[in-house]
């Protein structure tokens, strides 16, 4: 199997927040946005690896500002990188004041999908290759996340994260 | 304002696996899934609170097995912690095969919910007084996970969360 | 097969009213929760005798209480009787007004499903055993009803049906 | 206020049934039927009354033939009589096999609406003048109903209801 | 094959405008009309060729006026002439306010089917006979919209286009 | 105003093909596509100009290959040409097969949008500045596809289309 990069998995979604998507603010329902999310970041990893995933795992997400009823939301997609069957993906997530003219940042997040064959079994996927900064910076933290990930899954226990240990004793903000 | 239990904010809620609601292997989608929990958890919230609440946060979601369509939902929302303003609500999710009579446990996870005044300004909640084991234990669990968010969410250095660096000392698994 | 208890087939469902979900008053609409309360019904005759059933009757039903936007439906779905290879399904219906702290009585209903197998044929089911007083009401009832049923289908003469008729020469309320 | 024939009531939909509203043997829930059906009935009891309409009450249904996938639905609604500020509408509903082109019967109902003023208050709505045979027999039947469902409201005492009293020493079947 | 009449497909189709059918001024999205008249369509085609018909093309579509939240939407679908495998159908759409009880035109349009076989290859279709003077006057446009179908998707030169040539000397609008 | 690029009205949208989205064939419906068009179209619109926009016209679509259930549908919209109050948006449409890693075309299409106040008057739009080939090619195009949507509404006279009629006498194909 060939590296893929990137930017060969990006995908970018627009939708418009129409009445049922919203709470009685007026505003976008957390629960309707992670469900769009869910749908870019399964396209992107299926558009690495070439066959079906399926959501594994998503990490924190935090909502940063709220977006209105009838403001366009603007989801990038994109593999950080690729493990042995699973893939991480990246999320950046905009709202969009159409009337105002700007947008404004709601929140980024980090989905794993795992990639299945036709009998439902894991199946290797290529390997990512990352090109930019940006993308280097994402790859090298996508360790130190699934670290988090299998501890927080009670799958390792937190003495045994080296990554994250050496964090803690430092006073950098993880991403 | 008088405080209150947790089962005070008691939700059950349960679903029915539709076929838009999954991918091509027939599994209910996990963002179909994360939709119904935030509804679920933020009519949890609002008991607590008697106000509206948004989503603020969702911690890590790890889907542990696929839900088929035709099979139910059982989710499980409680309110395990309020802080300030804001209140994280516990949620259990289980799949029911009805035709087998079993059900399988799907994933647990911790929402986070702002209460809003009618100005759209964040207001104080009353407390919550855990009473059984397990509502303690979610309760003590509630300020690591706290900890965890802020970190994650860049607004609190790892160095400084006292609680999560003892752990990385230690060897048991958090939850 | 075992006799079950109406305990076992309990569905407890939990709905937040959307904007779609209401009528230009920002109620919900009456057809939007009956199709609510065909899917608890459904899940709750599964429940009890794990093949799949079709929805065979609706027994009348009255609304109440409008339930608003963003009010919470509460509805609660249990088997009263099993006949051969069909189970009548007693549903409750509350609102839920969730700044105010109360909830209001929407509306009570009987649903009728037949078992199915894989072949579609009408399946028999196991039969009901009922434990609490109401449950032996209800249990009591459904003959009743069913009578109602069968005459209002047109396949049962109304001086046939010696348990309503008695019920006209009294001046009690049906249940 | 003038009065109004049937025929200025009646709305004729149609539906596909796309795999959304299927259970797992590929038939039309009754509940997404039941929804259709109350729309049907609203639109049909608002025009004859120019004002909105809230369901009141639904009567016995019993579905008769399964509606497959891919098949089309019928519906057929009219307003059968007026009362002081309710009107009682009858649904027709078929379903249609587009390929052996033949349409079968699924069921009959009856919704009951309440009109409302702008207030939320009941309206008085026109009286209904029936023309064709069809439409009399309906109209005379509607007091009978109307009985029937103040009976089983809990709002009238079997005893007391004269026209039904008489038809359970009888042998013909209600409609 | 026996020739069909255009009655014989007649689709009459009623819709409710629902809150998330509309756009922020509370009117009806065009997008979402155009998917009902894609269904209306659809099954008029299928009651004249008893095949599933895939939507081939839409012609222009000019929205006349706008249909408010709580309106009902009429739509009548008519197939007006059968060619090869194909059939065009007629739309006639209507806004109806229920409130002030008139009806208002919103558009008319015309959609095109292909019939496909079981292994999804065009099939032909049975004859169209119009009969009364609107049938027999849409079934000779249909001809000149076929034109200008082929020239508009490129599969045919303006200047072989007899029938739309004369129309571009003449003084008359087309329809 | 200032003049604005197409480039600034850009909208690329991306949704994934589910069940209920689909014919018998597991085929992409023609109507879902053209509702998911509108808001893309809808929203570049709106960037353009600020405002909301309202559908007034959409020219003919034709569906070149049909889109899978759980394929992506590629939806690229951009303002091609502003009038006086209206704008005309060229949309393109792509599925992709995930699996097989291949972007197929499904069609191009025009879509007109209204610019309306908060009065809902027609309201001036920005002019629109083509830069590359591509979009000064499609903004030459837009007075010719004006005058047919004029001709094709019955509000201009086909002789009077003096572009479109010397098109008439040629041989080239319309795009």
């Amino acid at each position: 199997m060939q590296p893929k990069s990137p930017a060969d998995s990006l995908i970018t979604m627009t939708e418009l927040v129409l009445p049922n998507d919203t709470n009685l603010f007026g505003n976008l329902m957390g629960g309707r946005l992670m469900y769009w999310m869910d749908i870019a970041a399964a396209l992107s990893a299926q558009k690495h690896c070439s066959v079906l995933g399926v959501t594994a795992s998503v990490d924190n997400i935090s909502f940063e500002n709220p977006i209105k009823l009838g403001d366009a939301v603007h989801i990038e997609a994109k593999v950080t990188r690729a493990f042995n069957t699973s893939m991480e993906v990246h999320l950046r997530v905009w709202g969009e004041d159409l009337s105002q003219q700007f947008r404004y940042k709601s929140n980024e997040a980090y989905y794993t999908f795992v990639a299945l064959d036709a009998n439902r079994k894991p199946k290797a996927v290529p390997s990512l290759e990352p090109t930019t900064e940006d993308e280097k910076r994402l790859f090298d933290g996508a360790l130190r996340r699934r670290q988090l990930r299998l501890i927080l899954g009670g799958k390792m226990k937190p003495g045994e994260a080296a990554e994250l240990k050496a964090l803690f004793a430092d006073t950098k903000a993880i991403d």
